[in-house]
């Protein structure tokens, strides 16, 4: 029987291909083109991922702000549903691995996956506001649609549990100290006052979430739309395998895991030592 | 019908769980007691994955070594079967996390699942190596024990590309910069020794790799043993989701991805700018 | 402190919810009423998936048909890459569940995921129909429509290798003879024979594909749309399978794995047996 | 910048593999070198499964039980983790295949996993059997030995809710109807008595549970011990498929699972029709 024979197409033997991530040959690492090993020790994660994804280094202010983002969604304990589906794959014994990547597609339309299509948003709104109006108007036109279209809530704002969102805030605030916020975080901010106002949405807390605060800062330091989905799911990483590690150390397995059964008994409050701050 | 009704066991209803990792309320995130807000910007993200996995903040140089650990292993090109099972994914118009969690899918016992093995065999030659052997004759009998087993190459050690690994390499000079390399750095050291110069290895490099070191590393800085996986999948997942957006970025769907045919197309080797030495 | 309190919303403890899938109490297993013993041997597995999907028995043509679709899309080679990322993961020594969990996410948008599109495409055109159009009128408008709007491939036609998908004919051709084909069916055929003649897509090979057909019969049988591509992730779960144990069973693990470079050496056309056509 | 270069070993190009499953050619597709047209609507899916997986056709007994096994493991409610990993992926608005995967992987150890160890126990205690040694005193030797190790339950006994499991009895009654029953039944049998007897374990029912059943029925009709993990996946896939949709079609997004608040509102009891009988 003669081998099989792919028609022509993505079939075809020995199509070159290309990849301008990294290199790599015996005993060497490169990175978009920095050694890795030298990397080691002195860029710090945040600028790593940065590098990695857009292809050049960051400024010291935007790695800064990387590293942020990536610790603002680093856990939000065990209910998100994303953490749910981790912790079930780990009380049935499966590997690390296993869990994480349940956990991973947990990540959907509504959590986690929300940061591209604020963007979009957002975007759509600067184009508006680029032909003359100005960011407040532009925000009320925009509510007004979402509203009209029954889009609410809008992708970015509104959370489970947060009226305000602290992960959120402390973003926007950081990137205003480090002088990165523009018109990204302008509108936002824009939309979630004409949020707020609107008469239909009196009762509604709609702030921003941290999806959103980060497509916003995304958009500001110029990185693709597409990137910031992955910024959620880099962040939240350790938290799904952390919460896998906790339930198979500390849960008998095969269990029902209520997610509304659970109380917090890890450490109280606390405040970050001097030095750090 | 009456409703479903669980025997004894994990289907008894109300019954309370808790979780040390983070406190929820409304407008209020704490992790491990600390509030992520004020984590955000002020603790780097390796600080902060140390302390999620650990519960407690690292010292400034275990910090800047969780840091080190998650650069070494955040790519290694388009070859590792993980992420050509990313790629496979993306090519198929998969949504990012879909394309990640093929990825991470594709760590398994021989790829990015070895540091736990590898740490269980240096806490076993450390347990030997207490009853007064020295460090050196450990490793031979190690050694000799993997020989005769056949368990060629010994978890760590060796691998698809490098003689030597530039990351493991680094990993292991760094934490001795930083006086944090101890029992399990020696015993790794001395294990690559003796298999250099076993008899039966003369023409097969086996190096310590980087899941050697990060196991290695892991345990000195005092790690429990099942956290080193974690840090490899924490630090791939941005290699994952690059090789994926690039993917879907430069390439038609529904590619035959041949990891033989693929060629390099970024950025020269270049140095790190002078300020981040 | 105080134990998390989620704020209102999906956070509420104790709100109960239904599911008319599957009683469970114990010693009995009710599948959409019938219990799951007295199913087992009597009950073909394409009955038993329909009735799990749908609430309700097939009669025996239709239960012929499920199970003729199930089959259909079982395995098509090493090629597809949602094969090749089962068996990336495979090589790295990953569970099985990993490998197949890989695979299944290597369905995507062009692959595998191609059914609903194709049925709301029909839809579109049935509902255009019924205002008195014929059904080759309608399928050249609709051919029109995709041409323009630059949709070729449409959703259900077409394939990487095959002129004419061989399953998506004997699919059809199975349906008619249980006179199981309709509308839908009848549109299908009269889509195929107007691309074929257009000619903008005079050299371009768009036969009905397996989705489409899928697509085109689960419309004729009743079959809510999203349930199609349920039945080809269903399907396809054996192969996924089978190249992962294959993978593991002949191959060395960590190899890089050219999806060009492979050969069939299984047995040769044969026929069944007579008892069995 | 040279090419990646990779060192020899699995990066090496164009080195030639097989694939024994399917053949692909344009408009020909034979799996194990059957048509994949003719099996359709011939051949009954758990026929194509045992044929896919293992290379040849089953006699139509073997066939049957097949289907029976395949139809045993469809679902079981929406407790299982696996299932609630599947419906917490599907809340967040996940894809069907990412929900389908997301279960998959909530397969592990102690749940979906135990086919394998089952069958090795069963592998073990014949091996025994053949020094002479009669299956009842190998069912003791077994037995007090898992009691020793504390490796209670045993692999392929005991379940959450059932002290019958009413599938695995279902099982064996019909691979013994259809006298492909042999001494792998015979040893599972005879250990579920001698668990039953043994006065450390009076109060702790402990049946053949499904997994114990496939185990023992695979083994006994000679399929490799790897592949009944295979079944168990195949089979669970469409139970969770339908849970995913019935989360999406009835359930709000984002919202919390408890396991334990739910009840059943599908059909009463009721019985097949009799001609299925």
């Amino acid at each position: 029987m003669p081998p099989s024979r792919p028609a022509a197409g993505t079939g075809t033997a020995t199509k070159r291909w290309s990849t301008a991530l990294t290199y790599i040959e015996p005993n060497r690492i490169l990175v978009r083109g920095y050694p890795l090993d030298e990397m080691m020790g002195r860029l710090p994660f945040g600028d790593a991922v940065y590098l990695l994804l857009t292809g050049e280094l960051p400024t010291p202010s935007i790695g800064r702000l990387m590293d942020a983002m990536l610790v603002s969604f680093i856990d939000h304990g065990a209910t998100p549903p994303s953490t749910m589906a981790a912790r079930n794959a780990a009380t049935t014994g499966s590997s690390l691995r296993g869990a994480v990547a349940a956990g991973v597609l947990g990540f959907g339309r509504y959590h986690g996956g929300d940061a591209l299509a604020c963007r979009q948003l957002l975007d759509e709104g600067l184009a508006m506001a680029r032909t003359g109006r100005s960011i407040a108007d532009t925000a009320g036109l925009l509510v007004q649609r979402l509203v009209d279209a029954n889009e609410i809530p809008p992708p970015g704002f509104g959370h489970r549990y947060h009226t305000i969102d602290p992960r959120a805030t402390r973003l926007l605030q950081l990137a205003h100290e480090l002088e990165l916020d523009h018109e990204h975080a302008q509108l936002i901010r824009a939309i979630e006052q004409a949020l707020a106002r609107h008469p239909a949405l009196k009762d509604r807390p709609l702030p921003i979430n941290v999806d959103g605060a980060i497509a916003a800062i995304a958009g500001d330091i110029g990185l693709p739309p597409e990137l910031a989905d992955a910024l959620l799911i880099i962040s939240r990483v350790p938290g799904l395998a952390a919460h896998a590690l906790e339930e198979q150390g500390r849960e008998a397995p095969m269990r029902s895991i209520d997610p509304t059964s659970h109380s917090y008994d890890g450490p109280s409050e606390r405040r970050l030592p001097e030095r750090r701050k």
